[in-house]
Order: structure tokens, then C-alpha cells, then sequence
């Protein structure tokens, strides 16, 4: 929160709040005719295309705790986040609108800091700002987005497209956010009432990954470029394993994955030790990676392994051989949405 | 909120929540590709068209009450309150998205029970669910809803297109919705710890208003129909005297209305009456009418006149005249977003 100074939301009442934080917002996208300031945004896509629609909410206490999230990185994350949905279509995300209940405890600088986030985070990906509402929250702030994109017509990836043999990618490297979120909630309980600054040296990747993360937009237009169309492709949202279990039950299909190819950050892996949590764990299951999972034909191979950031971790299966991992020691362990069992076989 | 049978969230888990919700859900417009289900919905709109796009955000205990709000209406009346966005832009509504934030306070059969309402009032006006996100709240129920529609290329209609001589047009009538909630919170105190069933008898129009409110498709159709195409348009969200400022601030206009003219219910007039307020100023400043205010050039006089539910409140004049309200004993009065003052003049 602002500490600096503080200007009460009342003053400006909500009209004057979301004039304010729109002023000076164009459109750069040709799709976008009309944005902010009317009753909806006016868009035209053009017949060659096919246009994405995603939405998200994100609640305070839930989602994020804004004792240590700075507001300008919570706008510029929730924005991302969002934008993920569309490249996880295969798409461009376009325009974006974003809705806010604010409680009495922030004010017009914090709402301020929150859309400089925000702007920042569209102007890095191109996407307009399209709609904005203001309401009142009770407790705390709900934050609404939702985005649209395009994608040439028939070009959107699907969870549902995976086949067997196929092979596996994941954008970047996981667990690395999850690992952020831990080294926070950690140092908050530490320095709670005290007036120390926590000492985050040599873990500003993992921080980073937490609160400013990137979505993977050069490796959609790397995968364009290749040509190389994928079979199914997800968001990693809420943990590598939550997602693979979304493509392989919308795909009909199931999996293998190699534990030795998991990509994780040294600073992912320090951080886990120092917590004494297995590391595997945390990539399989920490959330907000916001990296790309997809699915390539086995023809693809040399082309897909060639792409900067983009990792070949196994391959599909059929649907009756379940969901596993194979661990450094070759034993296969049956993959859950949270940690993962020994099999019974 | 369910009181019959409790079935807890966690049983089924965020995932098979919206999988549950869903079920079911099939596309019925052409321009529905993909619906729920994936990272977005896939669309897909003719190049004849314009896209819109408007977003809207709901707090529990700011927008709504839960002790006295069945939740069925509350889905109705959120997608209705969304749908009416669209309909302001002279669009036909095509997609919704839907997502709730939830607190432990809903069971299952809760959120099966909004979904009925949502389903219903998409059923009503054609439109299709293409996507949905449930997460957690602390405390209260959030609902975030967003609408994309159709409009022919170059035909919505903003806020900023009145012209000094238009007529000004209001639907329905105004100020039952906020007399509706007058009655609910006062039956809500009136029965609180007791097990009185409030007496609701006379009184079901404007409860329906507040409880069920419908989008004024059918105007939009008529406008169409007869060829006339207005100049501006809003949803009557925040009361007439808001929206009138609206549309004159981004017309760069002024604005006569007459008081006589001003379109109120009788149930309206009678529960202002008993409850000792100004029947005028609750029609001017009342919320949740989700009436289309509009503008028309003054040659669409007769053919506007004779459309079913609309009615002619006044007309655009110059910026430097101001806004006005002109009672009937012919005083001119300023309108101000909340009440109406004497004018100096």
C-alpha cells in the first residue's frame, strides 16, 4: 500500500476513479475501434480469424496478500496471467478489461499504482485496455479480468488434440513461483511487527517469478515461425500435474514424464532445500507458473527441441497406461493433482 | 442461501465445481466455436459485424444481500444486468463468461442454483456460457460476468452521439427496482429473528423489478424494425440523472426533461408514498433499473412515439443551457448525479 500519501477513493467517487486511471488510454490494436469510457468496447475482427474470450478473478487472501504484494506488480501479474489464457490458445491476446472492488483500505494512489502495472503489462504485449469497473468491496479486493485474442481461423490449440506418441513441452522452468511465494509468506512471519527489511539477496529469480512473472509470448511466435502446430496446449496455472491430468482426461490419453527433465531453477532448487521440501514436489504442484504445456507430433522432434525455453519432458500415451513419472531411478510413479504416488504395479 | 440439503465444496473441488456447473452446456449461436471447458473460448464473428465486449464486477454486501436475495434470481438478474450492456450499444448479446468467487458459507447447492438463474436468463436471450472460473473468497460471495455481443458494422451506438433537438427516450418506467430493495431491507429489519414471513402482497412488481429484472431486448428489436437508428444510448444503471450526465458530458450537450413525463409505476408511487420519499427523486436516482436510456433525432418523432414501452422524456439542448429537470408547476431544476437542486437562474 501507498504510504507516501493517501487520497480517499470518495473524493473522486467511482466515475471520476475510472476516468482518472483511463485517461490517456488509446487503442493500438486495429481491432479495437472504441475502448474504455461507453457501455461496452466496440471491436471488429477481421473473417480470417478466430477471436479467443478468457476470464479470470483474483481475491485478495486468496489469490495474493497485499501485505507483501506491491500493487504494481499485482496489476502487471494479474494481467499476465490473463494473457496466458490466449497464448495458451495459440493465440494473441488483444484487449483486455479489468474490473476492481476496492475496500476502504487502499486509495486512489494505490488503485494508481495497480494500473501502472497494468498498462505496463499491456503495452509490453501489445493489448488494449478495453472496459474498467469500479465497485466497493467490504473486506477485500476482488480484482476481475478478462481478455480477448485471435487466432488465425482453425489455428486455436485445444487441451483436447493430444495423441499418442506425442511428445511433451514445457515452456521455461517450474516450481520457481511456488518457491517466490514460500520465501514471502516465510519472511513476512519473520519480520512481522518489526521494522526489518527482509533480506531477499540471491533469490530474485524466484521473487521475480512470483510477483512480476512473463507470459511466454515468443514462444508462440517461435512455434509459428517453426511451423509447428501443437496438438494441446494448457496454461500452467495451477501445477504441471493439475495440467497434464486436464490434457490427457480432455485428450483421451495418458502420459509418461521424466523427473531428470523437469526444468527447475538452481534458485528453485536452493530454496527447496532450505525449506526441506522435495523439489519435484513443488514443480509438479506449485502454482502460477503461467509457462506453456503442449503437445507436439513425434515429428516435430528436432524442430520443437531446437526452440529456446522449451523443454521435451516426455510423451502420450495411451489412455489405459494412466498418468506417471518416471523417476531418476527409473521407478514409475502415478501422477495426482496434488504430489504423486508410488504405482501399484 | 439452501437449506434443504448441504453439500460442501471441497467435495467436489474447484475443478469438478465448474465441470458440474457446466454439464451440459452446449453452444447455440453460430458464432460459438468452443465454449467452457478450456483455457478460452474460441469465437468466431462475421466480418459484416462489430464485436462488443463489457465486463461488470458484484460484491456481496455492496450490490447485493444474500438474507433477503435468492440466489437463482441473483444469477438471473447478474446476467440480465450484463446482457443489458450490449443491448445499450443497440447490440444483440452472443457469449457470457461467469465467474464466482466463493465463501465457505455456499454449499454446492447454491451455486447449482445460481447456475440455474445464469442458464436461465441465457436461455431467454440466446446467449451462450463460454467460460467460468471459480475460486475462494474470505468472506463474501464476488460474481464477475462478461458479455460479448453483435452489432452490424458501424451500428452500436455510443454515449457521445446526442445533437441539440433529439428527443430523449427512456424504457419502461424508473425507480421500482430501488423502492423494491427499499422494501426488502425494510422487511429484512422487520423480521430479523423472528419467524415472520414478510407480507409481500400488491407489492410483487417492484420486488420482481429488484429481483428479476429483464433486459430490454425487445426495444432494441422494435428500434430496429422501424429503421430508426438513435444517436446515443445507456443503460439506466445508476439512475436517469446519472446517465443523462453521461451521455451529455460525452455528447459535449445539455438537456431538458419534464417530470410529468417522467414514466413510474404505481406500485412505485405507493411504496415512495408509505415510505415518505419523493417518488421523483427515487425515479431520478434509483439504480438497478437496467431501463435503455436513448436519444433520437427529432424526425423519428411519430415512429418512436408509437413503439410499445418507450417514452419521450424530454430533448437534447445546447451544453451551455445545462442539465434540467422542468417539474410541473414549470420551475426549472438543475440535476445533479444524486437529487436535483432549484436552479440559481
Amino acid at each position: 500500500m501507498n504510504t507516501d500519501k493517501r487520497t480517499e477513493i470518495a473524493k473522486l467517487g467511482k466515475f471520476g476513479l475510472i476516468e482518472h486511471l483511463t485517461q490517456g488510454i488509446a487503442p493500438s490494436n486495429k481491432e479495437t475501434l472504441l475502448g474504455v469510457g461507453d457501455d461496452a468496447a466496440v471491436l471488429h475482427f477481421n473473417d480470417g480469424e478466430d477471436t479467443l474470450l478468457a476470464t479470470k478473478l483474483f481475491m485478495e487472501g486468496i489469490n495474493f496478500d497485499l501485505t507483501y504484494f506491491p500493487l504494481e506488480h499485482l496489476g502487471y501479474k494479474v494481467a499476465m496471467a490473463t494473457f496466458s489464457s490466449i497464448y495458451a490458445m495459440n493465440g494473441t491476446p488483444k484487449q483486455l478489461t479489468i474490473s476492481l472492488a476496492v475496500s476502504k483500505k487502499l486509495c486512489i494512489e494505490d488503485t494508481e499504482d495497480f494500473y501502472e502495472g497494468v498498462k505496463l503489462a499491456c503495452k509490453n504485449h501489445n493489448v488494449d485496455i478495453a472496459g474498467t469497473e469500479i465497485t466497493a468491496s467490504l473486506t477485500g479486493l476482488a480484482i476481475s479480468t478478462t481478455v480477448t485474442g485471435t487466432a488465425p481461423k482453425g489455428a486455436s490449440v485445444k487441451r483436447s488434440g493430444a495423441k499418442e506418441t506425442d511428445l511433451i513441452c514445457v515452456t521455461g522452468n517450474l516450481g520457481a513461483a511456488y518457491m517466490g511465494l514460500q520465501l514471502l509468506e516465510r519472511e513476512k512471519i519473520a519480520t512481522e511487527g518489526y521494522e526489518i527489511q527482509p533480506d531477499f539477496s540471491g533469490k530474485e529469480y524466484i521473487l521475480e517469478r512470483q510477483l512480476k512473472p512473463e507470459a511466454r509470448k515468443e514462444v508462440i511466435e517461435r512455434l509459428r515461425e517453426e511451423n509447428i502446430h501443437p496438438t494441446s496446449m494448457i496454461s500452467v496455472t495451477d501445477g504441471l500435474s493439475s495440467e497434464l491430468m486436464h490434457i490427457c482426461k480432455q485428450s483421451g490419453s495418458g502420459c509418461r514424464i521424466y523427473e531428470e527433465r523437469i526444468p527447475i531453477d538452481y534458485q528453485t532448487a536452493v530454496m527447496a532445500e532450505e525449506l526441506n521440501l522435495n523439489v519435484i514436489t513443488c514443480a509438479l504442484n506449485g502454482g502460477d507458473d503461467h509457462e506453456l504445456l503442449f503437445t507436439v507430433p513425434i515429428a516435430d522432434h528436432e524442430k520443437v527441441a531446437a526452440i529456446k525455453n522449451v523443454h521435451i519432458i516426455g510423451y502420450v500415451v495411451n489412455k489405459d497406461m494412466g498418468l506417471a513419472l518416471i523417476t531418476r531411478d527409473g521407478v514409475e510413479m502415478e501422477l495426482k493433482a496434488q504430489g504423486w504416488v508410488q504405482n501399484n504395479k
